[in-house]
């Protein structure tokens, strides 16, 4: 077991330091941590030093210490700056990075700290942000080399030579070569750059027609097109053919990553699909409520069928006891089924269409388990009040609804993606209220026909 | 609403071309389809076709076809086929697919199929297969350049010349300088190289004491290093300083996908963190099994404490209404704090010893979402019955234990961390069996208190 319990916490040197507004210090301490320390650790500063923090620091410090947190964090340290202070520390950034921020922050807000940008830089932002987040237009960078089609190789290393520094801070694995109305016309690897005489047109060299999205292909198209193909990058393009920016492979990745993040949060309830600890109580408690208050109406709604049979229920009382666990329990097995589907939806492993493929397919896993637990259920109830038939009546409705649960977990995914609903975020409660309704009418009405049977 | 069902399927095409033992087709016809296509015809597949597949194509061919399935499916490709074939097919894929492929085979048809292969690229895999598969090690790929610190510039140019077929399928980046010994001394970027006159020597433009880590770093010390630095890849070597090959930013943020997928499937009762519908029913089955036969215990253990006041109930039946909604909503309020708790567990934002903080800040959200959920269900049932005692027993039930249910929720994901459990598998189960005994108890025991208030 681990027992670290650290007497210092970083967060209290952190804060000392920017109380002192010592920037050497602070940054020295800063350079100690992991970024997941020092995102821990501004999240534990109060309000005032965390606004402090980003000023004490020179701008391109700032922009390093912002992209070692989240987007969510590093928005909410850059609302309480002075919008130049707060330009001066985003020209510093990436474009897709500072794209993600801004979008981030009040619309008002960010026009203000885009005025105060670097006209370029701004043009940039401005440009990617009218594209949706998780599309090649979203995820795409603006720093790349082009060079035109006339060029020589020669020509590309005096660039190189000329802007090592400002390219130094670019990602670069190819350099494309664009004509004269700015169309991508091939692509060159830096290994071809280098071994090939200096002396030779580009054009000679580049890969011709490359491989290109434009600004709308999706995650999962960009996903595909890296699963296929070696690439670090794909060139982005307009409709008309001009290079707009590069898709990086890391990018996508990370899109990825975040995009299974945010299932699992759905999933569970966080209906924005992030929650920190550190945002406020109000906007914590009203997300998580908004989620919570269907639900329970959606409870509501089922637990009345257990009303409709309360005679049933008040004769056999004992019934009562199984009531919820059948609930839990089909929604368990429910649960695993969405889980499968949610997973082979995103992989592309199965067609929102294929619905009778994943009813067969979960009706055989539904039948075997439906009989292991309702066995199981119906051995422990009959042992327990030494009446067969309550097993036979317990037994049988979570058999029954076993195999009802894991149908609906199974498909309802496949349904709600063919309405464009969320099915991250709507399969949960859609599952538990029909399985409830369907566990709780089910074990009554048997009871309710098996009633003098039952009453001993 | 998507409507598209299409009338020929590719996997019916596939099937035709694999009985006529056409590879040029079916060449063709897989290069019609995307990744995701491709795999999810080949899971439609029967058994015989889906082993004849490979055979058909050439090894570089069926190489290029297993990276673009996941490793559970290509695997399963493989297992069918005879050891020489799997190692032809083998050879050509790089070493960190090779061993995640290997690894998933039955021991001794790996260990067959691994004497099939070539020596040098079986040595690789032995290597990398002693490696925990997160872990730097396990992550690493084996195809990197390096250089001795006595070479120049133009060696390193002269041997790219000479082998640039073979490193066409390196991701090439860096090439490294090792002493005599094979420890490493420093990184050259192919930037520096391509810019530095031809005959200077590499340690002349190398970076000295790159960043490093060793074979056991863990994939969060990776996935920190690569948020601080901007680097493609990551040197790894032997306690004793030697090469031993890369890890690159993009395994590690595949690594990193995967992990959230996983922690989605188990958190939803998938044990294994992966099951896909082309599995055999009787794993399938089984795997869900085990998962739900702990929770029907536990749900059981949960419900005993309803059997103990059924006396109570009996007086009382319209409280047998509420109990499943009691139980549901609990489990629902405590699961969004469990999925945050996961998170930022991940991101490194709280730490397993910082259950104080993480019981504040839940406890103020319990409270609020407590009293909201609690006032609500205790109007509506106090609405229904029209008795005032009624809403106020089920209302102050609901609202307490919504606080346990989320302190709770909030606090185990990080004991089962303490105590080296996985957070993701075990918090669901734990948290459901506590929060429906408090639940259960708090409703029956304060409705017996109240009983001749409740009895009209």
């Amino acid at each position: 077991m681990a027992t670290e319990t650290p007497q210092h916490e970083p967060w209290e040197e952190l804060s000392e330091e920017i109380q002192a507004e010592d920037p050497q210090r602070l940054q020295h301490t800063l350079s100690q941590l992991s970024p997941a320390e020092t995102a821990r650790s501004l999240s534990r500063l109060n309000e005032a030093d965390q606004s402090h923090i980003l000023t004490l620091l020179d701008p391109e410090e700032a922009a390093g210490l912002l992209t070692e947190l989240s987007d969510t964090q590093a928005a909410g340290l850059l609302e309480d700056l002075e919008p130049s202070e707060a330009a001066a520390i985003i020209n510093e950034l990436p474009s897709d990075e500072q794209t993600d921020l801004l979008t981030r922050l009040d619309t008002q807000e960010a026009a203000v700290i885009l005025d105060e940008m670097e006209p370029e830089e701004a043009a940039d932002v401005r440009l990617l942000s009218r594209f949706a987040p998780e599309s090649a237009g979203g995820l795409m960078i603006t720093e790349y080399l082009a060079y035109p089609d006339t060029a020589r190789i020669e020509d590309v290393f005096e660039d190189l030579r000329q802007h090592s520094e400002q390219y130094a801070s670019y990602d670069v694995q190819y350099a494309y070569v664009v004509d004269q109305t700015g169309r991508l016309s091939g692509v060159l690897r830096l290994r071809d750059l280098l071994l090939s005489p200096r002396g030779r047109a580009v054009t000679t060299i580049m890969i011709p027609s490359p491989i290109h999205v434009q600004t709308d292909a999706s995650l999962n198209v960009l996903h595909q097109l890296f699963e296929r193909h070696d690439f670090f990058g794909i060139p982005v393009i307009a409709t008309t053919g001009q290079l707009l920016g590069v898709v990086r492979r890391t990018d996508v990745q990370e899109a990825l990553g975040d995009q299974a993040d945010q299932t699992f949060l759905k999933a569970s309830g966080i209906v924005g699909g992030e929650e920190f600890r550190e945002m406020p109580l109000r906007l914590r408690a009203s997300r998580r409520l908004a989620w919570l208050s269907i639900n329970i109406v959606l409870n509501l709604l089922a637990a009345s069928v257990i009303a409709v049979y309360q005679d049933t229920l008040a004769a056999v009382i004992t019934l009562a006891v199984f009531l919820p666990v059948i609930s839990d329990m089909s929604g368990c097995s429910g649960n695993q089924a969405v889980a499968v589907s949610l997973r082979e939806l995103t992989l592309g492993l199965v067609r929102p269409y294929e619905l009778l493929r994943v009813l067969f397919k979960e009706a055989q896993v539904g039948m075997v388990n439906g009989l292991c637990l309702g066995g199981l259920l119906g051995a422990v109830s009959w042992v327990w009040q030494g009446n067969p038939y309550l097993g036979l009546v317990v037994g049988l409705a979570l058999a029954l609804n076993t195999l009802i649960a894991v149908m609906i977990g199974g498909t309802v995914p496949l349904l709600l993606r063919r309405l464009e609903l969320d099915p991250a975020l709507a399969s949960g409660p859609i599952l538990t209220t029909v399985t409830d309704m369907c566990g709780f009418f089910l074990v009554l009405s048997f009871a309710s026909f098996a009633l003098s049977q039952l009453r001993i």
